[in-house]
């Protein structure tokens, strides 16, 4: 495929801004994300100080984001991007079935709000995985456990149910769970991998779940688990006021990018982010 | 006067941003500039890249976020800030007619685009004025010399008018130039000020006129000679990601705090700029 100038990843306030100066600044844009409306934002009150947009419903301002997105004639592609790596003068953007490229990336990720379980650091990629696309094959036939914090991973749990034997879920923050019968919901506080060197299940404030593999599906992953090599400061990325961060061609901005989290902020500075990419792109 | 928890200087984009957030935080705002739309934002194109408003005119965006200050009911104080003074734990901020004070300040000027003209530094008090309003007196029966770069020296040019024998009025950029037939009107580009420790004069690029006073009147006045001892680089004020200056509860956003000079960027500076001002309110 033809490599893109910009890719940017994540599709709330931050990385619509960024693509929108992009493409007006004449680049071609890869965009990443979610095309239904981001149920953050779409359960948020009246929004105050969007200027311009005066109490304007957090519904209504997604919608005007995405209304304005087919304005410019900018496309989601609805890929989860699962890593981002930096190979040289551009970078490769891996998803479950394809790879793409691009010359500068832009990571408007959103921030990962929760410390991760215990054992989950240790255990990501030994029976830990981010991602039920990528990894429901090695569970056939198996038993597997989902973390589960949103509607898009009781989808991505009844995924996992065409494949495994069995799937847990468990609900770790309050959504409502939309599964299939053939996924069986446990509603009990998850707060912990099981597991010694391969994880083994889950464990909750009342109880222990054995399960072969555990997925633990957030709104957002860890920028430095995605990006190897990324600069971070606790869930943030490091990033300078042109929203570089210590990687060349590679900048950030939303929540990601430190807070306040803040929708006008998250727009602000993606549109500095989209700049900076066009200087680093003229300056190649 | 009752003092404010957060003065804001202007009433562009960065400005409006910065006070719609203090005020929904619940601050008492003073918020400095002109009720009337900003001619610069009138005169822009269609702005494709302020999300959520495509492609809006530069009319229609001015008028949004006056909209919105009315919405929030925050009043504009539309006097000229000549000076702002760090008094210990509070700022002292100066009008041609009152001082005003405030614990926090978020300076949102915008940027002046363009040099001083050779002998405006050494002459600045001495002769050299950037306020018609303030220094009028100084001038009384004398001639006057108006630099001037938009609607607004105009309206000055007509009030010292009042006062002087003479004014001489040398448009520095192209505007429309409506001034009484009291002022006369040169139209040779002016590229210096006259004078040895005393302004004496204007000098253009084909002539040299003689006046008592040299009043340069440009959108915005440059920041560090508007706030002793702040930390510049260039035309733009010294800031971190968090907006703040040098100066302890002194912020910056928009075009003077760097570039790009955009509207979003802006607005989501102001944003920025006002919670950190929130912060050092909670924190004294």
């Amino acid at each position: 495929m033809e490599r893109a100038d910009i890719a940017i990843i994540g599709t709330g306030p931050g990385g619509v801004s960024a693509a929108i100066t992009s493409k007006v600044r004449g680049k071609r844009v890869l965009l990443f994300g979610q095309k239904r409306l981001s149920d953050k934002m779409v359960k948020a009150h009246a929004i105050q100080n969007y200027p311009g947009l005066p109490a304007v419903k957090g519904a209504d301002l997604a919608k005007a984001m995405q209304d304005h997105l087919k304005a410019m004639d900018i496309e989601i592609t609805e890929k989860q991007v699962t890593a981002v790596y930096a190979m040289g003068d551009y970078y490769g953007i891996q998803t479950p079935d394809e790879m793409y490229e691009a010359t500068a990336v832009i990571l408007a990720t959103g921030v990962v709000m929760s410390k991760t379980f215990p054992g989950e650091d240790e255990l990501l990629g030994r029976g830990v995985s981010y991602c039920a696309t990528c990894d429901a094959f090695l569970y056939r036939g198996k038993t597997a456990a989902v973390i589960g914090y949103n509607e898009e991973s009781c989808e991505e749990a009844d995924f996992l149910a065409e494949t495994c034997k069995e799937v847990l879920y468990f609900p770790a923050v309050p959504h409502e769970v939309k599964v299939s019968d053939r996924v069986k919901v446990i509603n009990e506080k998850p707060i912990g991998i099981l597991g010694e060197g391969q994880a083994a299940g889950v464990r909750t404030e009342t109880g222990s779940y054995a399960a072969d593999g555990v997925f633990v599906l957030r709104d957002a992953v860890a920028p430095d688990k995605l990006v190897p090599g990324l600069e971070t400061d606790g869930a943030h990325i490091k990033v300078d006021l042109e929203m570089k961060t210590n990687l060349p061609g590679l900048f950030a901005c939303g929540d990601v990018a430190g807070k306040p989290y803040q929708y006008i902020k998250a727009a602000g500075q993606g549109n500095v982010a989209a700049l900076s990419a066009v200087s680093y792109l003229s300056a190649k």
